[in-house]
């Protein structure tokens, strides 16, 4: 079965599908390895990882050409964010088919002006488009797909941008007329209550996806209890974890001017060769080089 | 003073210029906050975060981006990666401006052949290129650099493909003589009783370089006190902490169903942000958006 | 004397600089043979060569990576057309450097809102951003070079969007204001009449630049004598050639079902690799190869 | 019918199958317009296109990004030019999936040593492989592939290394044993002879590709006649004619210090925003944009 089946069917099948983001394909088959549902192609964790703005400060091509790495090297189906869709409608029809030909099978496109700026950032820019203008992307990227399990995802800024529930649903309601999938809906309240009140007043009829970075308390356990919603994302603790490690240990090479200390608490080298796909490698000169 | 001007100062300052390997701008941002003098721009590391061997398997393009990337988020030199120079002089003497304008402060070459192995795989294929092709090799990279303070470091593999130390000490002295203003000296032997014999035996007018990745009881303080080393760079231990930190991470969320746990382990997102430049960019904001 | 110094004094010596569109460096070496003073580094022919609209549907990286391969391969200053800014001023002050580090020596900026359309497409949508905004959008540019002599054009748009040449001159001056060091006047009319009378009633204190690509028979001769401009650009007579001797020969060749009489009309293959650098590549060769 | 099957198809159908080389999109679908089965990926032209020798100068990266585009904008198989594979088998594992994700429906791979240097260079640096080694990039190409219709053609250039018929044969015979699924045998002299000769000589039991530069007076018909020969490149006459066009016509605007007369020679801008595929815009803005 296809990427693209696959996530279809984990989306409507009852069941919690987890996301974890990655910003290259390493972390990426380490989210595989253990054991997470999907990839999440999350603009933040990339534009975190160059060190600039989750601002459409990286351009559509870094983002895209990252996805296309990240789907060669995993076998779970990759949801890439396209912030905003890069532009208007027009763009967004020229966007998915190379978004699905770099091999996600889905996409998040969000309701906010272009540039965007983080949800997440204190006193952050927040502007929605007008509901009818993003129904327009809607309908364009469901209509520039070429495969129908490709998954369009309409994704609400309207708790983010302090626009509160009722304009949250009528934006989510709005989205599915125009033909997505689901719907994400995100809220940077440090309690789930936003969250939980607008998902019981949610009566679509496509699943919702959740982002629960502000709100970690909730665990999938409890989501899963809620019913109504298909994918958990984690939207950026890779970066952060990888940060923190990196950090540490380079303040401790410095201090001890040596790395005797940390060779021993970080993976060996061998370890690493062995996650680039080495016992492959061998095998290719093994049989090929003559 | 120029970086390019800094590094070609600090080599020949008697004083030991310590460099952190880099696989995207944030670890080059944390490895200058934690003090490192310069960042090693490694095709390990890149190749590892893609997820594929470091054997000339990812593009030059793709290195390269990544270095450009990388020099414009810091203030200390970048040393870059080259591998064996992706193919013949010729190939050197175009590759060379590029490097210089992706904003790179040296390169790094090795004597292997064209696609080079990974020097610390075990069983890996480790051929050595002719001596005198190998001098035309840096010589066309002297002759194409536009900045006179521009280093090219000759990487010597005689060790690691077995040759012995009479093989390297012959090697780098004709490299020397081709212009190399550094001999990058490489062993795997897990004591640094190898690297200590040929630093002995080295009476090469230019200063060594060396990558203590299999013998790391080798510290600072030991190398500085041999006086013929110039730069000590380690190769990896960014990689390995990230690596090893989120595989940790991402069990624990799988583990718990839930990311409230880890989320007390990690840095803040805010703390992410932080690494991304909100300052600068709050106060763009703040002057050109009206 | 550096590329950005002599375009800086070629708009301010009273006589007129030249530039031809390139879609690519052969076409930039064609244009520097031929005589041209610089090169326009247009996104419509970049587009078109794409055979994808002139309307932000290719990313920025394309175009930037297109700029770096020309501005290496040329002596002569590039101009780098950068739309609308690929953003807000925010995004303008992370770009400009770029574009300096690519090479370029200028960049021409428009006052449309992203994303753009092409302004000579019949009934196009072509929309202005508020004078205040843009302002600020070439203030960050102004601000966001590193060399002073690296040249800010603000293209107006509004004889374009039928706004009239009171608006018209109003934007060009606010833009002045802001820091612009020359303004590109645009004009769709087939007839000189529209931008003479601009060029009349324009009394601000930095050159103009125009793109007559709709009213041709205005000669450099013409331009020259009204002593304003300080630049006349050929927006798109690279592309236009290029496409239509290939349709030419493309369809010779399907109606004579070979290439026997083609081959006597067009350059031999020998002329190409002239224009590759091939006595360069030689002289390398005879130097480095040992 | 997919591209991959119908150039399958046409491969083995007994006539004759063409194919026009392209440096970008626009050139594609000019080809396909005037009537030619499908588009040859040219690395000559590609690098023609940026002004550097057919030496490996680009990346590989570079002309992966181009086919990727090229087969995105045109309905017909693109056949990409692969060099010599980008380093050994191993590295031609790697590589055939990426191009076959970019939407080439066949690879040429050939027989010389990397880097290569251009077949039609006057006294080029011309050598071959060990016949068992190109035989394992072969086999690790047809390995390699995901779909069976993908076709593999092993271009020998032992003709073009002065190494005679008998050399050209048998290496030929020794491709199609490891699996090629067509033998691409290239000559540059300026008589078909030679060719000729190969193909009678020739009892294999796949079909030959011809690329008639040297000798343009073979046509189709002729070529046809043979019966042996299932697809002719034409391997350059884009960038040829493309650069004869625009020298010509910058020549005469410098001449003529004004556009005017080439205005009326060559394509309207009209019909170069056809080519861009406004049509499809318009309809796109008259649904999506809200």
């Amino acid at each position: 079965m296809s990427k693209n089946k696959r996530l279809r069917a984990a989306l409507n099948d009852g069941t919690l599908f987890t996301a974890m983001a990655a910003h290259n394909p390493l972390v990426a088959k380490l989210a595989e390895q253990a054991g997470f549902g999907g990839i999440w192609g999350s603009g933040f964790e990339l534009s975190a990882s160059y060190a600039v703005p989750d601002a459409n400060i990286l351009s559509m091509s870094t983002h895209l050409e990252m996805m296309r790495a990240v789907a060669a090297t995993v076998s779970i189906p990759l949801i890439a964010d396209i912030d905003t869709g890069f532009g208007n409608a027009v763009n967004v029809s020229y966007i998915v088919p190379q978004y699905e030909a770099a091999g996600a099978s889905a996409i998040v496109m969000e309701d906010k002006t272009f540039p965007k700026d983080t949800s997440l950032r204190a006193e952050g820019r927040q502007e929605l488009v007008r509901i009818e203008e993003f129904q327009g992307k809607v309908a364009a990227a469901v209509e520039a797909r070429t495969d129908k399990d490709f998954v369009v995802v309409a994704r609400v800024e309207a708790l983010i941008a302090g626009q509160g529930q009722e304009e949250a649903i009528r934006r989510g309601q709005a989205y599915v007329e125009a033909g997505a999938d689901a719907i994400l809906i995100h809220s940077k309240q440090k309690t789930p209550d936003e969250i939980l009140s607008f998902i019981q007043a949610w009566s679509g009829k496509v699943p919702l996806v959740l982002v629960p970075t502000a709100y970690p308390q909730l665990t999938e356990a409890d989501i899963a209890a809620l019913g109504k919603v298909g994918i958990v994302i984690y939207g950026n603790h890779a970066i952060r974890a990888a940060a923190g490690a990196m950090r540490k240990v380079f303040e401790q090479i410095r201090r001890d001017g040596g790395i005797a200390n940390v060779d021993k608490e970080i993976p060996a080298v061998a370890d690493i060769i062995g996650l680039q796909g080495d016992k492959y490698m061998r095998e290719l000169e093994a049989r090929f080089l003559r």
